[in-house]
């Protein structure tokens, strides 16, 4: 069956769907069938219980205070825009808690405030605080929000559909959620028509609607666009969105977020037509994006931070919760998904939550299963993509991420095959991520710093090779979206896991190419890691590789002589200048070492050129006079001048510190003697020994099928 | 009955009761009458059973590795001092697994290794690695590891002396434990006879020895000296080391270290001497010993590390599982102190041992009393000493620590009336602690770095006025010891904790005073920190009084600009080598605020003063060319010029951040309009406003009973 053709057999299943089926209430995520089961599953099952009753809490408050809808006049973060989120999220609690109890007064509730919303919706112009970035809505600043609060709304209106006497509902689907329909899909009909996450958002709301309320041109202008054609509107945006991997272009913070609409209008189409079987469409390509993004996290739960990201943001977060939930009762139940759950310490009181709840009360989880992944990036799975390397389990896990993916839109930073490694629990050389304190009202409002433009998103803010001191692409964004970095190899076995991938535009006349890999050693616990970052030109380049590190150096094989005084900035602009250079050290025979205490063990990277370097010590904090940037530390490989370059660097784990019984082992590396042998377009050859054994590493970067050779 | 008789009395019983009591086998931490219980318990108390089969692993491990004897050669750290320590960890292994096992291999594993140490030992010239600062012993480089190995061998040589042929007894008590006892108190007869923690060491290894092989006359010497007068050895050790209150005179992380042979030798005391009632000797000192050992520790068990301290160091150490187990079972079951078992995760296996994992088991166990307190430093108890405040519990316990101890011997900092502040699980103001890399042979050895002479015990690396940028008496450590803080008020109610010292001699001509208090009022939640400090002089100073920080500066009353590049050291020498200067701030109408971001919620410090000041941002890392020292941040009230001048401070914690639900509230602080309306040798009067509401504090300095007033 060809591609257009399924969609059209799938459009037509979704029309008459919805014709033919009478319509129930609640439908979404918490049915009618169902009912009886949760009402006893909050009773039984831990994590449902915790989670219903922090619900119920929650609507027991909103109905001890007076309803409040007042017009939209503040924007994000002000009295207005909190109320209105505040109100959503009362209806979605009150919802639940009329659907678990039975209680009238929660249905009372939402058809109290519902009437409020319908009696001056439409005398409400568009918002008066607007960004320049995005449309206006009504009730908020964006139209993003306004159908993020019809998302909500509509599940809990559908929740309490039967607990509302008809000639209400009447006047509130009349004067609030018609024109709320029609103000996005006509007013805002470019969001609606558009392939963007917003777009799925808009669609979404519009849809969910057309379900609950019946309306089934609603649901089919959803599901094509306004046209019908099916070139826009949620089956497309299905197709376009995610590369064929799953994998979101923004990276993994901006993953989770563009997932919630698509998860959440995904589990209603198949509520109300499970024979479209739409979480199999496009080659299940949903149930594959909830698996990257969790993919896309550390195994304590953090995404990775590529791009524009809040670090700390886990998979606990609530758009993860339901993509979780639903994946498990709903797409596959994935027993690692169980794992999840628990560490989310929070289930949707759903059909889909009583499940997960039910089946981990009846221990039936498994740790869940991270494994080492290409994961391509582009529509098509042809504009790069990202490595990720795992070895072992829970907190001593080894990950390492090779990103060589496309720019990632406006969130995409400049950092072509940057590289990061974590371990025990946590970052080793980590990435940077956005320059922002979300919701701190004194950091430019919240929003992106200026720092996340002259520092954050600057190659030498990342663990990423810098041409020349300037940033891939001069920092220039819509140069970077044109190209892509280009995908070499990726392999795994019992021994080694390898990535590998190459740059041919960030520097004009640069061809950059980075191999990293993890290899396990008789000799070693775990693995190594091995970093091999390879320039040609045929012309002079300044070359600086930066290793960010945590922790404190304790060793070196060069004799450090921290400037003392008059501390400089080591540049003028690309991040440059917000770098303290804190001591530069010459490194006789083009190898060393550094050695970083982090924690209760050490690292230490081993690393050897092909031609002189030096290295650089380099910390964040100069032309920084808001004190923005946060505190960061890096050791630079620096080549001043040279036409081709190899940096190899090996890092170990090594050691263990116990602080209480104040002892050290292990605080000596293993590895010594780096050095690279030779380094051509077929091939880099390295060398050095593990205690009184020599190793050698051959990457044939023309021979896929031979790619990484020990011996 | 007078000091004097009390002590007669008691040596009196001793000598008679080792006489008079028929010798048993083993009869110190583990005894005969209980072996069949702990047999038992190992079984049955989880964390007997977990600790049981941690020795049991170890004693295991011992017997399938070759015995080694070697000759003493190396320093600290060397492998013949690894393996003389080895050696004496594997035979107290063995000696509880042979009396739970009764297996006989571990008894002859223990013979055999003792009668290899019988044919050497006596062979055995001065350590040739001798350390300037301590006597050498034979064993190691110091005598008090020699004592350290012998009260841990004699303890496993009570449990397998059923075990060893009475031939090969002989062999071992005439040939090594004689000579090692004779070695002790007669070549080391200055150590032995001294009153200080390395004599404790000494005397407990001859004590223990002489109980342990009946010689009374050991015994009597470890109790009262080589000349048996009571002037020095255990006892007068017991009266002298200890503040009336428990304290150790070098701070907490020490009063750790030194408790372990005061415990263990009281013990066997006890355990011979039942009658002697050793442990409420000198008014119960041990215990309160103890006790305060706890009691200076925050609520997640680490150690408040003033003066010498290595960080990270908590009540988990095995002293303290030693000394717990003891005072629990032994001196008096407090309930609380299951607790501290409990996260100790460990006991030994022993009777105490045994009583506190039945009692755990039982569920007995109560949070640990943590007490607001003023402890007296010095052995009348007249050289100041330290108060804490404490407020809350678990996680959210605000914990504030007012130095006013004397100087604390050759480990003490010059940080009189230095202030520390914890809360929600950590330091909110820190103290540096140690600088030193323990146990990391490339930082100087893992000894004390040069830093902790140039940084770490200077005043300005702590929460401390400093007088002139110099340290207090010069940084001169026999003039320091000559004087000490005094003692002005110490008040806990229901709403205020107060504490309050002064100090004459750290800078001559200017006398300090800082009133520290929590203060609860009804607006807030939790109490809010107020610090006041004075310093009154005739000439003209400068004063500076840094905060030191954890987090992130995200908001002043006066707009941040920091150095943009040419970052300049703060000063020449006292530790202002070591500070670049950030930012140097004026402060308009004397007051302003200073917000941090810290973990996950803020602290905001209003400050006032009562003449104009500036605000210097300051952090680590000038003059520091090995990179030695850990990154610290202080803001710093400067006031340039004056004879008298006050500081008062109100530090509130607000707000809450989720990282996970991107969510923050409370971002800014209730507190506002801080000013000093009158500052005298009488008193100091501050208001301030909580929201709309007025406070004015008045601390009355001459007013004992009514110190602190709120209105």
């Amino acid at each position: 069956m060809n591609y257009l053709k399924k969609v059209v057999t799938l459009l037509s299943c979704l029309y008459f769907g919805v014709c033919a089926q009478a319509q129930t209430h609640p439908n979404i995520m918490l049915t009618k069938a169902n009912i009886a089961a949760v009402r006893k599953g909050v009773t039984l099952y831990p994590l449902l219980k915790g989670s219903y009753q922090d619900v119920k809490k929650e609507a027991d408050r909103a109905l001890t205070i007076p309803i409040s809808v007042p017009l939209p006049k503040d924007g994000g973060g002000g009295a207005s825009h909190e109320q209105h989120k505040r109100n959503y999220q009362n209806i979605l609690a009150c919802g639940v808690a009329y659907q678990i109890t039975g209680d009238a007064k929660y249905a009372t509730y939402v058809k109290n405030m519902l009437l409020q919303y319908a009696a001056q919706y439409e005398k409400w112009p568009l918002h008066p605080k607007r960004e320049n970035s995005n449309p206006p809505g009504r009730m908020f600043w964006q139209i993003l929000n306004d159908c993020v609060w019809q998302v909500n709304v509509i599940q809990g209106y559908d929740m309490v559909y039967d607990g509302i006497p008809a000639a209400d509902r009447k006047t509130i689907e009349t004067h609030l959620f018609a024109p709320i329909v029609k103000f996005i899909y006509d007013d805002n009909k470019e969001t609606f028509d558009r392939l963007h996450n917003h777009g799925t958002w808009a669609v979404a709301a519009v849809g969910l609607t057309g379900y609950v309320l019946n309306k089934p041109e609603w649901v089919q202008m959803a599901l094509k666009g306004t046209d019908k054609t099916g070139q826009v509107g949620f089956l497309a945006q299905v197709d376009e969105l995610f590369s064929p991997d799953g994998y979101y272009t923004e990276g993994f913070y901006y993953q989770r977020y563009a997932l919630l609409p698509f998860v959440i209008f995904a589990k209603a189409i198949n509520q109300y037509e499970p024979k479209t079987q739409i979480f199999k469409y496009h080659n299940s390509i949903l149930t594959k994006a909830v698996n990257i993004a969790l993919q896309g996290t550390y195994s304590n739960g953090a995404f990775f931070p590529i791009n524009d990201a809040m670090k700390d943001k886990t998979f606990e977060s609530s758009e993860l919760i339901n993509a979780v939930d639903i994946a498990y009762a709903d797409i596959s139940p994935d027993k690692g998904l169980l794992d999840v759950a628990a560490r989310q310490k929070k289930v949707i009181v759903s059909d889909a939550g009583l499940k997960v709840a039910k089946d981990l009360a009846a221990g039936l989880a498994k740790p869940f299963n991270y494994q080492p992944m290409w994961m391509t990036d582009g529509k098509k799975g042809d504009e790069g993509g990202i490595g990720i390397l795992r070895w072992g389990e829970g907190n001593r896990q080894q990950a390492v991420l090779l990103k060589a993916a496309a720019q990632g839109m406006g969130h995409g930073h400049f950092d072509r095959l940057n590289m990061l490694y974590y371990d025990n629990g946590g970052e080793v050389f980590p990435d940077y991520g956005a320059s922002r304190f979300i919701n701190i009202e004194t950091k430019n409002g919240g929003g992106y710093l200026p720092e996340n433009t002259s520092w954050a998103k600057q190659t030498v803010a990342h663990n990423a090779l810098v041409v020349d001191q300037t940033s891939n692409f001069k920092g220039n964004i819509k140069e970077a979206s044109k190209y892509h970095p280009e995908f070499i190899a990726f392999k795994t076995t019992d021994k080694i896991q390898v990535v590998s991938a190459r740059e041919d535009h960030a520097y004009p006349g640069v061809q950059m190419l980075r191999t990293t890999a993890l290899i396990k050693v008789a000799e070693l616990a775990k693995p190594l890691l091995i970093d091999v970052v390879k320039a040609t030109s045929s012309a002079n380049h300044q070359y600086d590789l930066p290793y960010w590190y945590k922790g404190t150096i304790i060793d070196a094989s060069f004799k450090i002589e921290a400037v003392r005084d008059n501390l400089k900035a080591l540049g003028k602009s690309s991040g440059y200048q917000h770098l303290w250079l804190n001591s530069e050290n010459e490194v006789p025979a083009n190898n060393g070492y550094v050695s970083v205490m982090q924690g209760q063990s050490f690292y230490t990277t081993c690393f050897a050129s092909t031609t002189p370097i030096k290295v650089k010590l380099v910390s964040t904090g100069a032309n920084d006079p808001n004190l923005s940037i946060l505190e960061s530390k890096a050791f630079m490989l620096s080549q001043p001048q040279a036409t081709n370059q190899t940096f190899v660097t090996v890092t170990e784990n090594h050691g263990q510190i116990d602080p209480v019984a104040e002892t050290t082992s292990g605080a000596k590396s293993a590895v010594s003697s780096l050095s690279v042998v030779s380094s051509d377009d077929s091939k880099t050859v390295l060398t050095f020994k593990i205690k009184d054994k020599a190793y050698t590493i051959t990457i044939n970067y023309q021979d896929k099928n031979n790619f990484i050779q020990i011996n």
